[in-house]
């Protein structure tokens, strides 16, 4: 950590920053410059809060050098995660692609999704059987009936589940139901929510908050590791921008930062981030040429009657065309 | 809800649009211009969603013409709300000052400051017991704990209680403990927890999410009083935006929209808006003159030693200063 | 400057930084500590760019320790900057507000707003006669007629003109019709017009980019005195967020922290912020709690009928009203 | 235009509307619903400003039908803009690269770039002889002589030049020496520099405005277009938003949205929007992938010494590498 005071401090002010550096365990270094003094405190500051010096009124500015999480970090797990799902459907190697309708509205419904994937050879069904909406009058999903549909769905094409889970009180439920838990956008910092799932045995797909800086991010899955468990899947779905012809502003950006900070394995969802169906394709081969580690799409047989998020969804023809040229792309073996 | 074709749309479209419009049970009011094609869909779109039209291929785009809320609205009930706590102290008259430190430190603590509150005649006592904090190795609070000195400390000086409810599974015990329960800006939309507090029976102090818009934050509301509790106190606390002077942006705007638009009382957090004390006195005069019903900010009696967001806190002169002036200001019954 | 090495860097990169830091005239610091070793870099870094290391690959983040500014800062400059613009009229100094129609539409609209301001005692006359306009095909204003229907208006009611300036080519004309030069939102990064403005001899009103931190906004400032114009005057008028209800977001917080930062006078323009008029009094009240030295506002006796910008206007009797309100708060001396 | 009135508006209020609708020369259409009135003005609005009905007290909403733009239209002018600029360099047709340092420092550097761009069959040099700055107190660049070293240089390559105009002043000596006139971030909603860009006989590289919608984007081209010059290449280089570990945010959905929605080109700028140069190669292949017609990156032979933003330049190793990826994308023809 890095203290930097005040241009007119005092002496004794000075003192107080080294005596609380010393009471927290840290030595320090001081540094006075033409204008400034400066006092580096010497130790692991990961998980120490600059409140301490912060507070100080004659404090200026508190720098940290260490990155706020440790667990998430290649720095001390330098190998890619790699999560096995049994198989021979691995997230962390190849580029997996995760599809389905945004909300399971009935069997039938998931049945021509199931099989559309079968023969696709697409290996994981996603579907929200609790949906949050923003609207207390909007659907909100099928619940437990919805996670039984997703379950049978997928035994019978041998696909697996991908579904959202969005309260400790159901965790118990999705987590029988469910091969990867999806924690979605909107409770990125649920951080009760987040503690829980490092209790759960399957893996988590943590999406990005909408809102939430990388380093958050990052401190989320933290969260979830440092509760036991270690399979998080990171997802980047768009954040909140000041541009209005996308839902979100899809941060591809992110993609090659994280794969060179975290061994986590990081996807890509083009539908939430766009929110228009036209642009989805193109964002997909843009996340495999970015380095992702594959994508999540919504695709529904009649985009027209989805229940919710219609307009983002791409109809079967719109999916078979990008999954041909997205393996196009990776057979092509160029990057 | 008014559905504006794509310039090249078919007849065969235009007579689908009619078609969905009557299927869910509207009449509509097809408008033809020079190049675009317009459908009025009549009828009460308040809970309708857009996506049976926005799906639509041909569909340009979809404008809602109602609000997507009800009983936050000033339309359906005209009278403004005043929350009373007893005692003489209510929320929706008056400007009310709450007031106390970030987080329940020890039973000490609080007493300075509930003495002081007491001095100041400042009604309501704010303090974290359960904490949600970006990082897992950051203090979380004392829990149950904290909620009891809270309360004892309440009780010893006639002070209300006012604080945060993390998750479902604390309900019961932060309604037994408290007199207002605070939903925090993380937790803005965190539906479940917003439906459980539909069903609590003390007022609920809802924070807005820093990455919501105001209609987000209104439905966000419309959630609670959906699910049972009519007892809803917002507060603006800052929004995420690029500046990075301060730790949110303020937006006291928001303050005459929503008198304007809602029943419900509004306050204004400065303290975690701006993140710096010096700020805050400034911003408390503005929240008064914007109209605001009251404040909320946090003090501490030595915010140097605060065990979280020292850096924000007014320290008890410099609370008292502000108490006066605010005084001042209240008592020349200008505005 | 502090330079905070990556965690694996060699003896030869420590040793090429203290290199280039004394190559730069500095001198410098090594601190190691657990995990990472520290560069300070002793000397005045004001207008030091981190370039040289952040360019390093092996150098993980620069930290500046002054600031990037100079001539606007308190530091070297503690009284407050009055701005005399004669006849008693001083910017700086009380809260004066500055009222008109968004464009000079024409002299018969001058003239009745002119009459208003002048009976209400209101010495600062507004109008663009040079409108930038998003689109090539909105009215662009009168040009020179507008700034001669302009200076007649303020002669004949003793008013002073504030004038916006939107290209270098016109300056010689707005510097002689006007009596306080106005630099828009979107010209607020235009280096080469805020040079110009430096070598005028009128004081600028220099508006914040609706994308511009604080301290960008302070840089361009800095901009204009560097080339030789001491007065320059700011104005708040809100940045773009994500937020809708409001056309932009206004920032008061700014208000505190440059009247800690600068000596430069800080005016607040509610009617662009906002873009709404029924928000404009309560902010206007706010703008002058929050410590502003004064405010601009949109007048137009028939909003309706504007040519531009009508929807933020307010007409002659919601204006009146509000400067009434202006007058019985700063008359009650409580802040 | 689409008209929305408020609950409690009258019968009058109505008719003045459709009043101001006739006045205007547009015919109109009126559809009154269970709780709403709406005003269907029939007509082209385009270039029509929603001013007059917004402006009115008894509307709540104004909805324009048409795009605010034309010329950039795709609707009027179906067929893709590719422009030609002799010697076989097309842009809008094939995968096109501009590179070099951000500012012209030396003739030695620009002899070092041009040398390499030769050699990789890289057609187009870019560098900054005017440089805008955020601080006064930066590198400006050489001027005029940068000019000349880029000319002379690309006629020893034969390359074309890519370089940056900044103000009007300057506008026939960049037209003179450039191939190609680059219009800045800052500069993208200068309107009268964009006016002089409109009379200029070169091309014009408008870079988004870090703050710019895709909208006014667009509008900015149509600025150019409508004042005459109708070569127009657009340029994504990010946005500002909250996001800390990028300078900006690159946007690259805004690639296929504006392929369908202009004829005009868009290339990417990957060093500009992340500002780190280790994720320029992963969005230079994003940027191919989604289908942008080509990249604008910043070399240098030596990063570490550049002048400015050296954090953001390949070295010519990298270069060279990303070069040989990029050829082996596009030769693979899979997309």
């Amino acid at each position: 950590m890095i203290v930097i005071l005040k241009t007119n401090h005092s002496e004794e002010d000075l003192n107080h920053i080294i005596e609380i550096s010393k009471e927290m365990g840290f030595t320090n270094h001081v540094s006075k410059g033409a204008k400034k003094t400066i006092v580096g405190v010497i130790g692991d500051d990961s998980y120490v809060s600059v409140d301490r010096f912060e507070n100080l009124t004659y404090v200026d500015k508190v720098v940290k050098v260490l990155k706020p999480y440790k667990l998430v970090s290649k720095q001390f797990h330098p190998e890619k995660t790699v999560i096995d799902l049994g198989d021979g459907n691995k997230i962390g190697s190849g580029f997996p692609i995760i599809a389905g309708p945004c909300a399971v509205e009935s069997e039938g419904l998931l049945d021509e999704v199931g099989s559309l994937l079968s023969q696709l050879s697409v290996a994981y069904l996603r579907g929200g059987a609790f949906k949050p909406r923003t609207s207390p009058y909007s659907f909100q999903g099928l619940g437990l009936e919805g996670l039984k549909i997703l379950r049978k769905t997928a035994d019978k094409y041998s696909l697996k589940v991908v579904t959202e889970l969005m309260s400790v009180a159901e965790s118990d439920m999705v987590n029988e139901y469910s091969d990867i838990i999806q924690i979605g956008s909107r409770n990125a910092q649920n951080f009760r929510l987040l503690e829980q799932c490092g209790k759960l045995s399957k893996p988590i797909l943590l999406k990005r908050g909408y809102m939430s800086r990388t380093e958050e991010f990052l401190q989320s899955a933290e969260y979830i590791m440092a509760n036991g468990n270690p399979n998080v899947i990171l997802c980047e779905r768009g954040i909140r921008t000041f541009e209005t012809i996308t839902r979100n502003t899809l941060d591809l950006s992110i993609v090659p930062y994280v794969l060179e900070e975290s061994h986590l394995p990081i996807l890509v969802d083009p539908s939430h981030a766009t929110g228009k169906r036209e642009l989805v394709p193109s964002m997909a081969y843009a996340a495999w040429a970015a380095g992702a580690d594959g994508i999540m799409v919504e695709i529904h047989p009649k985009p027209e009657k989805a229940l919710s998020d219609g307009r983002q969804s791409l109809d079967f023809k719109q999916f078979e065309q990008m999954k041909l040229k997205l393996d196009r792309l990776i057979n092509a073996q160029v990057l």
